[in-house]
């Protein structure tokens, strides 16, 4: 089958649109009542809220006609075979577990609506050259272990073992907790799949962000997952009494730190594609009428474009020591983290893209502030993202919201993706 | 005697000034031993330690010559009577008490100073024609009960009976704590002195700034105690993930805040004898992945002359409005503080200038951006300061300090102010 002719099938199988985003609606809402805690939606790696939730999907997907387990790291796998069986697959998820206090969408609208486009694909009993599988990762926040990605690394071979000594809030030891949910830690390694079973890797997710509804779209294509840097900045001045020395000798920390804030502000503006911010701050010794000796600030830079935030980095970190040389202050900074950017496939976006137009939408492409499993995935296959509007932007809280049209668009770019999917 | 004579006197008198400032620094160290706390100086008002060191200044001022009582507020007063008894005095003071964990000099340099100098005078057998008196006050840090100035206010006539409600950290009033110290808190008006019976304060006291270590003299002549604004500046913007949200799409209060900062020292720069600081500073949630949604700043600012320090507070909110408007943040500003200036009265800098002058030193004239008993005892008689050097501008900290020759100095300015003074 052509792409032309899976197109005009996808839009077929979608004869009704909204009652599918109801469906999905539901299972978003039945999925969120599986929380540790009532009155708000948290559902950490290995807990019994992970092992309820895995079963749910494991049966939705076997009601969509998947053949479907849990592997070796906790994710739930789901395969709908295609034309021939064991054929190469699509795999198209996102992942189940939850921040603390989170949304509803944030994960699992991906894994939800891919479970959907198969159950469609399988209602009408079409067989696809490829396999589709859905995968529902077991752990991408990283809330418990603080190792984000778990689920996603040990699907792609990636897992790195000294994760598992990582303890939670109770001491209890990421190997314990595997091994009190069922699984054994020592068998991580058969999560992994093989290079070429797999043809590419497609996720759905919400934005997490405002340019969507801004740009009044209801879907767009991700360029990539921006890279990012943290940095910690250290300067120091002269503390003094804040009535008795005069401007001209001071050598105010703070006064310092703000202009870092606004240069960092200003050079991520500057840069195509890239966002600056600064979410932490500190002056001490803190008093109204003390002049501040010492001020501390975070500095967060992304870019889709790992040779634009090297150069917005250098741009920032040269701006700091002009700003201290000039007044006199003492900078110290701190590189805390750098990732580089995960880049989607252009042959991927194209695909979205024409799935996109199919639907009638205009094709936006805006890349990824926040991380996502394709970070991981990308060691395996090629990767691409399909974002969906979120009301405001808002995400990692209960108001996170996307709208019932907004997810029957989404589903429809993925099924039409999915339908017209040609391998490489 | 006229004024030259009488400088010439003076000099007379000091024929011996580094054996004075000997004695001084050998007080100002007997002084720091009384405290609350060994390894630091704590001397609060209505402490066992405020006891011994009234007593031992006490002692002093006998010896020097003087009649001395403490008054009904705890303030020391000795007093050297002129040509003809009870005529009108020249008040010449400063403070005993003394913040947490101070220095040695900031109040005792003063006090000790005023009774060298009428010691001079005693030890000559010189009697000028006005009396004088050296007051050493009671509570200017107002470190225990919150309430600055206790004692000057008191001698001024200004005392306001709802301190006496004011509570201690352990919940003792000023009233339980005065009786407990012996005084009888329906008497502090009789603290209070008469207009006729003074003839001006005078006020030796470190500078607790830099301008005078900047400027290379031990010694200043004071224009003012500036008057002083305070305010909280809230900031309301819209937090968010610092991955997802476009520059162009923020509403980031950190960002605004830091505008603000840059602001407040533009402005205070642009201004005569202006200074303003931004000692306080949080961003909410304050995670380095957050867009900063609230910033909350602390504003300090204080002026020489009250016109200007109205103008630039009225420049600075005019500053903070057009910020928060073209960044569409919401902005409150609170006022939490306000205190005229204290003009130093003209006619006293020039005695004092005439003074120092006489001592072989420039003059330079600077404001007190710090509060003194000035600010209470101008309500009773004109005033005027005379600053001695401290060390690097440092004080309220143990590091405060001040050479042997600026002690030496600062005697000579005062003994030579007090035998050359003519009233108005």
């Amino acid at each position: 089958m052509d792409r032309g002719g899976a197109i005009t099938m996808s839009r077929a199988l979608l004869a009704r649109p909204a009652e599918m985003a109801a469906r999905i609606v539901r299972r978003i809402e039945e999925l969120a009542a599986i929380t540790e805690r009532d009155g708000e939606v948290t559902r950490v790696v290995f807990s019994p809220e992970h092992r309820r939730a895995a079963d749910l999907i494991l049966t939705w997907m076997r009601e969509a006609g998947m053949a479907a387990r849990m592997d070796e790291i906790g994710n739930v796998v789901g395969r709908y075979e295609g034309e021939a069986p064991s054929a190469p697959a699509l795999l198209v998820g996102s992942h189940y577990d939850t921040v603390r206090n989170a949304g509803k969408w944030d994960g699992p609208l991906g894994v939800i609506t891919a479970i959907e486009a198969v159950a469609a694909l399988s209602a009408a009993g079409v067989r696809l050259p490829h396999a589709v599988e859905v995968v529902g990762f077991s752990d991408e926040e990283g809330v418990r272990f603080s190792s984000t990605l778990l689920g996603s690394r040990a699907l792609a071979g990636t897992f790195d073992e000294g994760a598992l000594e990582a303890k939670d809030a109770d001491g209890i030891t990421l190997r314990e907790a595997m091994i009190a949910f069922g699984l054994d830690p020592d068998r991580i390694r058969r999560a992994a799949r093989r290079r070429e079973d797999v043809l590419a890797y497609l996720e759905l997710h919400i934005e997490q962000g405002p340019v969507l509804e801004k740009e009044d779209l209801p879907v767009g294509v991700v360029t990539a997952i921006s890279g990012a840097n943290r940095f910690r900045v250290e300067l120091d001045g002269m503390a003094g009494h804040a009535g008795t020395v005069p401007m001209g000798l001071r050598q105010d920390a703070l006064a310092g730190a703000s202009e870092c804030v606004l240069a960092v502000e200003a050079l991520a503006q500057a840069g195509i594609g890239v966002v600056g911010t600064v979410g932490q701050i500190a002056a001490t010794p803190g008093a109204a009428n003390v002049i501040p000796g010492r001020a501390v600030i975070s500095i967060d830079l992304r870019a889709a474009d790992d040779g634009q935030r090297r150069e917005t980095v250098s741009d920032v970190v040269d701006a700091i020591d002009e700003i201290a040389a000039r007044r006199g202050l003492k900078a110290r900074i701190i590189k805390t983290h750098e990732n580089g950017t995960a880049l989607c496939a252009p042959w991927l976006r194209a695909q979205i893209g024409a799935a996109l137009t199919a639907a009638g939408h205009r094709v936006l492409e805006l890349p990824s502030g926040a991380g996502h499993d394709g970070m991981a995935m990308i060691d395996l296959a090629d990767m691409a993202m399909i974002f969906v509007r979120c009301r405001g932007g808002v995400s990692h809280h209960p108001a996170e919201h996307v709208t019932i049209e907004d997810v029957a668009a989404g589903a429809e770019v993925l099924l039409g993706t999915i339908t017209g999917f040609q391998p490489r």
